[in-house]
Parts: structure tokens; sequence; C-alpha cells
């Protein structure tokens, strides 16, 4: 195990991403993008992307040098054309949009056509709900849940993000999560480790319960987050973030490989202010959230978290003591460094 | 048990809650909404109320003659006073008002304030889907969620209800889900019934899951779906429906019991049209229906459904042959009408 700092390690990853194509501006945001997401412990959403990022780009599946552009610009909606390139910039051009929107008339709504990977979902709720403004990120993705009684899937398990805005020095509440019970990462990792995984997370490839995690990858059928519910909140998304944005949704959505756009996302913004004082507002949710906070502890719980507290704490201790990356991963990362000629940091070896 | 026809169920429930003390607009709306419950087969939020609805009414905990009214009325939002009455009414309006902005702008985002329960929260999304706008109801209500590691509940059940538009003669796609794994109706059964509840469902006194649905019943603690992410979701409507709103929330929320009124709701409209043609929507939402409807079955499944598609095949069977009735609800109805003076329908005995 190596620990990196985070930033050399954004420095190489805007490096890598800028030999692998991009536009610096886009590599500079992605790395920043990726690093992020390791800062708040969401490794499936870190540096160990650039490996598929860049063997995507070379393959010209996704376009490295899009030309983002709004393609419509009304009172309170707006869509943005994708152009096939990753999803970091247009989503968070759609979020700005939907945050100009909102000031000025409490809503906004955008949508992003055309797209691909956007990385962690929380990355756009929460600019906007430190601003004062509730947020909501929701993107399609490649086909991974079946609706219940199939055994293919049918819509992605599709993240919603949702940002709320509490009185500084409090941070946003942020709930960022995908529609399977668990990440599809949580379970390459159980095959990687020849370790079975917990009933309920997983189908096999005839659509029934299994426990052998590596059944659950070549059947690649996610369990739904609350059954029916999440699989019917991923169709949502497939709709809001797919179809209505005109990009391809369902058994064509596609993350990470059709040049022309793969998925779509939509951002929501919403003033508070409209519906009654600021101050009345973040009062309310201080006192929920210390309400919540102080519900007396069941036997064996040792604390109770707001949604984006644990990913707060990590960032604190991973800013001070670094981003812990596997031998594994690093000797890939270097590996691929050397290809494109970049010099690692290094604590990458 | 007993079948009875929905016209007169319906216009029995009007007469008693008018005889309740509801003006009659506001009872023939009430007992509509319940009947539609019936319907769909949702009994839980159907005729059974009527005995919760007047016994409130009569003790004043609910306003019977509460004055309605719009008390902003911006370009894209709005906010409608419930002035402590049921949530029927006004959370109709606000749907009214957010189909309105939605048509002129493309979204509207319209709250209400100080109401309390509403029925069941596909009421208010089938209509504007109908008319061909997406549409987002959400409600918060009586604590009954615990968050991860807690032993009491702080925030409510919170349905989420989405409407998805599709080319008739396909009715709109109906996504109604409360946020714990399971209805508190179904674990009432189970407990007058003398019968266990599986893992999942419940907690105990002390925060641990059970299996005894009387202990369950007397913790009042449900499971979220999908753990944290049903728990934050209805969280995130504790802030949507009620503090936004300037309703009571979390503990202070009350569906049932403040004359001042006790929970918020939250409508949200958009216009598809808005962000491509409106045949495209239409094509793509069709395209998705029909492949989620064509996967390939799991062994032992015995058809597909799509969100709102079992309360529809229920709505066609319980119009046609009348709507059940359980010997002991007949009987607790005959009584409450008697006692008001109501005559019940001869099928209720």
């Amino acid at each position: 195990m190596r620990v990196v700092r985070a930033e050399p390690l954004e420095a190489f990853a805007a490096a890598v991403l800028e030999a692998g194509g991009l536009v610096p501006e886009d590599a500079r945001l992605t790395a920043r993008s990726l690093v992020q997401a390791n800062l708040r412990g969401v490794d499936s959403h870190g540096v160990l992307r650039l490996i598929q990022y860049v063997r995507t780009l070379q393959a010209g599946a996704v376009k490295a040098r899009p030309t983002v552009r709004v393609l419509q610009a009304d009172t309170v909606t707006a869509l943005v054309d994708a152009d096939g390139g990753y999803g970091y910039r247009p989503a968070r051009l759609a979020m700005d949009l939907a945050v100009e929107r909102a000031r000025l008339h409490g809503v906004g709504v955008v949508g992003v056509r055309n797209s691909h990977h956007f990385g962690m979902a929380a990355l756009y709720v929460i600019p906007p709900a430190e601003q004062g403004f509730l947020a909501v990120m929701v993107t399609n993705a490649s086909p991974l849940l079946a609706p219940a009684g199939g055994r293919e899937a049918r819509v992605g398990n599709n993240p919603w993000a949702f940002g709320i805005p509490r009185r500084p020095p409090a941070r946003p509440l942020v709930l960022d999560m995908a529609l399977s019970q668990v990440a599809l990462g949580k379970i390459r990792l159980a095959a990687a480790e020849g370790r079975p995984i917990p009933p309920g997370w997983a189908l096999d490839r005839e659509g029934r319960p299994t426990t052998d995690a590596a059944e659950a990858l070549r059947a690649g059928l996610l369990a739904p987050a609350g059954g029916y519910k999440g699989f019917g909140l991923a169709l949502v998304a497939e709709v809001l973030a797919g179809v209505l944005t005109g990009s391809p949704f369902g058994l064509a959505a596609d993350a990470h490989g059709r040049p022309a756009g793969g998925v779509g996302h939509l951002a929501l913004a919403l003033d508070p202010g409209r519906f009654g004082p600021r101050e009345a507002f973040l009062d309310g949710v201080e006192r929920l959230a210390s309400d919540v906070l102080a519900t007396p502890l069941a036997p064996e719980a040792d604390r109770i978290e707001l949604p984006g507290d644990p990913e707060y704490r990590r960032e604190e201790e991973r800013r001070t003591h670094g981003i812990p990356i596997s031998d594994e991963l690093a000797g890939q990362l270097v590996a691929l460094a050397r290809e494109l000629g970049v010099t690692p940091p290094a604590e990458l070896g």
C-alpha cells in the first residue's frame, strides 16, 4: 500500500489525461474530480478510472475533444450538448445554468445530452448547496438492474445525488446513492479475493439470488436497493436523464462506449428563499440535523451520522495523511504513465 | 367478506365525511380519493381511513373547515396554505398550480404548508401525467424511521410519487413508494393475526431487527427501504415537504394530529416538450417500457410489470367486480354511519 498526497496525485492525473488526449481544461477538471472522490473515500470513482478513461479515449469510444455547448437556454430550463465527451464539464455547466435560473426564478432544470461517465454524482450538488441552493443531479448509466421477475438488465443503477444547504460552518447534507443494493466495485473486490458475497447483493445469469461473486460478475445483474423501489427510481432516472434529454437510455445506454454519446444527466436547483425566509429554512435544517444526531443509540452502535458525514470525515483524514493506493493500482498507474511519457510522483514507486 | 361497488361506496364515504364535519366539496374529493385507493388495491389508504378521519375531525386535531389559500404565487413557484386541514384539496391545488407554471415555463414547483394526511400519493401525479407532464409529489409524515445506529424514529416513511406520461391508450408510469421496506399496515396485519414478520421489516424498541410483529408495532420503527438510502431519501423529503414549506418536520411532524397543521407537501411538474420534441419523448418512453416488459423471465417468475401496472390491473378488476371489504371493517363502518345518522349501502350489511 502506498500513500500519496492529493496535490501530486491530482497533477499526475491531469498529466495522464492530457497525454491521453483531453484538452488541458478538461484534464484538470477530471483529475480534480477523481482525486476529490479518492479524498471522500469513494475510490471506485477515483484515480482507478484513469486506466479506463485513457483506453476509452484511445479507442475513440468517448470523444477526447468534444465541443460542449448550450443547445437551448430558456427562462428556467436549458439543454447542454456534451458532444460525446465525458460528463465532467457539461454536468458542471448544467448545474451552473440551473443555479443561475434558480437565483432569478426559484428553480432551474437543465439537461445534458449525449454525455458519458461523470464520476461521483456528489461532485455536482456540493457547490450549489454551499451557495445555498437545494440541488439534485441524476444520470443514467450502462444497464445493471433487471426488473422484478427478469433475468437481464434493462436500466442502470442510475445514481441520484441530493445536496441540502446548511448554515456554515456545517457542510451541506449530501445523499449520493446508486440504486443497486451495493456498488459493483464491492462485488469485483469479493471476486478478486475469492470471497462469497452476502445474499441480497446480486443475481446469477438465471435471475436468481446468488452469493457467488464471480457468477454475479458474469451475470452483471445487481439487486436493486429496496427491491422494486430501487428499480422504479432507476427507471425514473432513465427517463429524466436519458429519454428527456434526448440521450441513449435503457439497453442503449453506455457510460463509456459510444463516440456520439452514451448517457445523459439532469440537474435541478431550487432556491429555498422562494418559499419563506432563508434563515427559517436554515434553522429548520439545523434542527432536523441535530434531532437526527441526538437519536438514542441502538446496542452495538457507536455513532449516528448524517448523509455525507462519513465522506467529510474521510476527506479530512486523507487531506492530512494522504490517499492510500494499493500496490497493484500503483503499478498499473506507473505503467500507464510510462507508456504515455508522464513522470509518476515518487510516492507511486 | 363483502363486495361493494365503487359508486355506492364513494357516496357513502362522502356522506360520512360530511357528517363528520367536512364541507361538501372536501367530503366528495376525499371520498373519491379513498375509493380510488381501494380500487387500486391500496386498501391501507382506502375507506378504512374514514374511522380515523372522523375521530380526528371530531377531536379538532385536524381542522374540518380550513381556509385553503395561495400564500405566494410567483413565475415558477408558489406556496399554498392548507390551514390545518387534510391535504387532499391543497395538494391537488398545488399540483394544478405546478402544471400551470410548467405549461408556461417548463417547470413548476409548489409547496403546501400546514397540511395533514393526503391519502395515496399516486393520486396527485396521475392527472398531470395524463396531461403530458412529468410529475413528482412528496410529503412528510409522522416519524417511523430511525437513522442507522439509532433506536428512535426521527423521520417519516415519507412517500415519493412519480408520474411519467405515456402515449395513450397506455396509462402513465406511476411509482408511488414509501421509504420503509414495507408498509406499517402489513405489520399491523401480521400482529392482528399473531404471525411473525420476515427479518428486515422492522426493529424492536432497542433498535435491533425483530420478527415479532407486536414488538415491532410497540417500537414503531420500520426498517428503511435499502438501508441508509431509504433513510436518506426520507430525510430529503422531510426537508423538501416539511422544512422548505414552513411546515412541521421531523419529531414535530404529525399527519393526523395538530390543529395548526402537522406536515407539508411539495409538488413538481415538468414539461418534457421543453427539452426536445414531445413525440420523441413519448417514443422513448414507449421504447423503454417495451424493453422492460420484454426482459426474459427468471425461473418461477410469471410476468414482468411496469411501475403502476399492478394497480391499473387491480383497478380494472375492482371496477368490474367491486371492492372487497372485510366483515370487521364493514361492521366498523356501519357502526360509524349509525352514530352519524348516515345510511350505509345495503352491501355493507
